[in-house]
């Protein structure tokens, strides 16, 4: 059966999160523009808005976890942005954020949490519909989406109103699709297994990315780390493709067969910034 | 410096061997399509060559070297292709083809020593002119291409009239380099150093791609292994594409500094096909 992919690592930041941060960042007036912009982000939103702001010439202040990937950290740096370090345990990234756009005035920029982000990632689906025609290929009448907050899979879910979606996250980090499955939402729960997604650690979806699809039916998945890392093997063997673990977790729901191909199955693969060591290491060994 | 980059992993086979190959096959009338074809390859040909006569329902045999990469041999296997192996050290695989050509009366169809191969590989220059106007880009008025047997640079040599072409060549097997400067063929010379660069590995050039380059003025360079090495490094990092050794050949070159980059550059990177844990080592390693 033959599968459509959207191969978001080869956007210019190397993950999907340029669409949503372009959307929000050129939507400002000038006067709030200037004031700058502070995001909060585990790595690819921060490559995504310190890239927007640098093009639009916007001040960027990124608050990152201390031991994200170093390949993230390096990006955001290199993007000329301003990069705040926390300590995942024990600080909070929302708090610190806060205070840094009140003390400046500057604007804050969710991940997922916000109409405009949402709206922008949403061009992944009106790009796919467009090319499915170009290239003479089924619509996407079926995306599977890797979930962390959920603001791709909402504005996929909201730019393509006919197609069926489906979500996945990382095995003790589904609670997306806990959420949808219980019709309110409930966080990741104490003490979550370790991941390599560090893309979709999200502890708390939003009530806009939930009860966008919540009200369409989304339903969610979730698949494991050895079939994560399958999937980047598989991708890398088969599509030449460098794929984050978070970035497949879509395809290794596919791979694994807990969802079935059809005629228009589009499979979102949301980034490639893997941290080279650990990278390796996967397309090193069998498990 | 903006340099483009022609992404030839990503085609069906891996690699941009299916344009010359799909170019040769179609143009067979019905009567010879019938008696099949024969090549011999190293890998990517083979599987360019098997997966064009799958698709026009021609029965292909190709002549594998026995120590090919895995991937290539199953991949050729998976195409509906006959396999034939042979001793890269002890046998010729030129005999052993036009042997079983004659044998069964089938065309035999050359990696790079054929008119209708060469114009299919220029099919990249033709498109990297048509993008490069599409996404407004400059044109490609420098192209470095990764050099075996020459096939690809001619074709693209052709394609493109008015660029200036480098090719690329691991060293110890630089001799298209050698040769163009010489003004006439030269050998690979005996006892070549070993390369990773399976694709690259062509003993001698012929007489078509060396007039083609020859008479354009086309000069050569020559990179280590090291150098390539570090390309696909680079390429997985920042590209996230899955790049062999061979296809790195122009990108290594780039990145050395043996070639400066301006605008209008187009580095080729003509395939994918990896040995799954040769490539992973490459990426554990530093050297």
């Amino acid at each position: 059966m033959p599968v459509a992919f959207k191969a978001e690592m080869l956007q210019p930041v190397g993950a999907f999160k340029i669409r949503g941060a372009w959307h929000r960042l050129t939507a400002l007036d000038a006067g709030t523009r200037e004031k700058g912009v502070v995001a909060f982000s585990s790595g690819n939103h921060a490559q995504g808005v310190a890239w927007a702001a640098k093009r639009l010439g916007i001040p960027a202040v990124i608050v990152m976890p201390a031991d994200a990937p170093k390949v993230k950290l390096d990006a955001t740096l290199a993007l000329g942005a301003e990069v705040v370090k926390y300590d995942r345990k024990t600080e909070s990234r929302e708090k610190i954020a806060a205070h840094l756009a009140h003390a400046r005035g500057a604007t804050l920029v969710p991940s997922f949490d916000d109409a405009w982000i949402i709206e922008g990632q949403g061009s992944i689906g009106i790009e796919a519909m467009t090319q499915s025609v170009e290239m003479k290929l089924p619509d996407p009448v079926h995306v599977i989406v890797p979930c962390g907050g959920g603001g791709l899979a909402a504005g996929i879910t909201l730019a393509l109103p006919e197609s069926e979606i489906t979500v996945v996250e990382p095995e003790g980090w589904d609670d997306m699709r806990r959420s949808l499955e219980a019709g309110w939402i409930e966080p990741v729960g104490e003490n979550p297994p370790p991941t390599a997604c560090d893309a979709l650690q999200t502890p708390l979806v939003s009530p806009l990315t939930f009860d966008v699809l919540s009200r369409r039916g989304v339903t969610g998945l979730a698949v494991t780390e050895f079939e994560i890392r399958e999937a980047q093997r598989w991708a890398a063997r088969t599509l030449k493709l460098v794929v984050e673990p978070g970035g497949a977790a879509a395809l290794a729901a596919l791979l694994a067969r807990k969802i079935e191909a059809r005629p228009g199955t589009l499979v979102v693969l949301s980034g490639g910034n893997v941290d080279p060591d650990a990278y390796a290491q996967v397309l090193n060994s069998k498990d």
